[in-house]
């Protein structure tokens, strides 16, 4: 095992998750756990691919917005639009995640669940990220797709629970991380149920169903899983309620807050990033028994270099 | 795979059922599907188990209420409580399956997911079918269970999607039908996450999240699986939607309808049952594609003869 995760720095991060691995996959272990409680759930937005200076999702609604400026002129002088159609990040990190990310969810509505896969394919094939210049669904970090295939390798089921629209993260998750789309929960609308004759869609509306941050994360495990993770990855205070559900669970757990603190090769960001602040988790995460990765300190290597879906090939 | 559904009798039901799963798994056949896509949904009351003369859900809540009633000796005198404690099948009946669904979530509030676990499995270790005898986890169809085996041989992806509390599904379905817990979609009540040092847990409260029956099948299929079933099997008015949403599916869809039309070995009923009518699906199957089968010509053996679980281990 010790050729595993080898984007990871030797370092206490690293011989961690090999040794919590290791003991609850071994039979004779005290800590030995069976393959179907062996669930694992992945932040997405940080923790699994680039969140800065605003999230895909803020990107993806600027993108629609501008579609549906040309034909409502109007709504490029309206704020919050504005800000969106400027990229005026200032008054976009003023709004939080929230806000920001309800807004996005209404340039959604009224598409059918397939049209809007399309969509979303679309805008990773066309858009790039405004200073990384790569596509959104290439810019996921190499040393989680390892761990996530390591954790598949040792009969791990892992889930996305995330704040992002649970259909953009579909659209990419399958190809990105190996995560069908049964195992993508995250923020969602309602839809209506349409059906004519031989037709029948999924209408999305604009109104939301569920913002999957904070206290809704460990309840959408509830609801989605119905069993507490034995691991669970974030890198924010909207990641802290699944963490500690988690660790109050029997026997043995694990959590773990990654640190943007690399502005060299990624971001340096935390308690200021309105988006997605990391403040309290930070400062209780001895109390809470969470495990703080450093991406200076712990990754030797940030970005998956090729697209992820080659990388998986090569595999 | 002709040894395969030995419960099933030679008929046009078992035949095109074989067929279809021939022909999506065969690589060369036009009509191949890969498996992530292999995506199949059953209705759980009726369509794998028994739910007459009520569902399960029903006999749970009039057990959970006597336990109530001891510390409330006011509840007995109450409707629809009285109803329930003295199993007045009339008035049951007559409230409707939400509605007599939801009184029975109202007995769950309160308590955590672990302590609902507890209760549920109790329920089944010390409650019986009211003339059939036996334990409710044990009066699954064996017929269904093959079918399920069957797919699961073939990398389909199975999913219960129930108008039953998901909670009381997952403290047997992965036992009875080899279904793990996060492929388990049913009606659910809100919950509120609870955290206190190191404790943190979701406790269930008496209002309704979602009640998973008739158009809020392929909504909650939308919102929890990302993907159109290529396979839907129910037996009520309450799976036509999900069905009409798998059929209006590009490529192979099939779509299955059991009616209880067996009064000998198990019941017969349909348009009268008004916890859940089987009428319009009845009337518009050949309209919308749907295969009926019959339990009274199509199934050799209806239960499984002993428990699921040991069905299992020995397969």
């Amino acid at each position: 095992m010790s050729d595993a995760l080898s984007s990871w720095r030797d370092g206490p991060a690293r011989t961690e998750i090999l040794d919590f691995i290791a003991r609850i996959t071994r039979r004779s272990s005290p800590d030995y756990v069976a393959p179907e409680a062996r669930i694992a759930t992945f932040d997405n937005d940080g923790t699994l691919w680039c969140e800065y200076p605003a999230q895909a999702q803020v990107f993806f609604a600027q993108w629609r917005l501008k579609a549906l400026a040309e034909k409502d002129p109007g709504l490029a002088a309206r704020q919050p639009f504005k800000a969106f159609l400027e990229r005026d990040m200032k008054t976009i990190h003023e709004l939080g995640k929230k806000a920001a990310f309800e807004l996005a969810f209404t340039t959604h509505a009224g598409m059918t669940e397939e049209a809007f896969e399309e969509i979303a394919r679309a805008f990773f094939a066309v858009t790039r990220h405004p200073t990384l210049g790569r596509p959104f669904n290439v810019l996921v970090y190499r040393p989680q797709i390892e761990l996530l295939n390591l954790l598949h390798e040792n009969e791990f089921k892992t889930f996305i629970v995330s704040g992002g629209g649970v259909d953009l993260i579909r659209a990419f998750a399958e190809d990105a991380y190996g995560i069908p789309r049964e195992r993508v929960i995250g923020s969602s609308v309602k839809t209506r149920f349409e059906s004519q004759g031989a037709a029948a869609d999924l209408m999305k509306l604009a109104e939301l169903n569920s913002f999957d941050d904070r206290e809704a994360k460990p309840q959408n495990i509830g609801l989605h899983i119905g069993r507490r993770p034995i691991l669970v990855f974030g890198n924010s205070d909207g990641d802290l309620a699944m963490m500690r559900y988690a660790k109050a669970g029997r026997g043995p757990r694990m959590a773990l807050l990654l640190h943007h603190d690399d502005g060299e090769r990624e971001f340096a960001y935390d308690r200021e990033f309105k988006l997605s602040p990391l403040s309290e988790a930070l400062d209780k995460a001895a109390d809470f028994g969470i495990t703080v990765v450093s991406m200076k300190r712990d990754w030797k290597a940030v970005f998956a270099e090729e697209s992820p879906l080659k990388m998986q090939a090569a595999g």
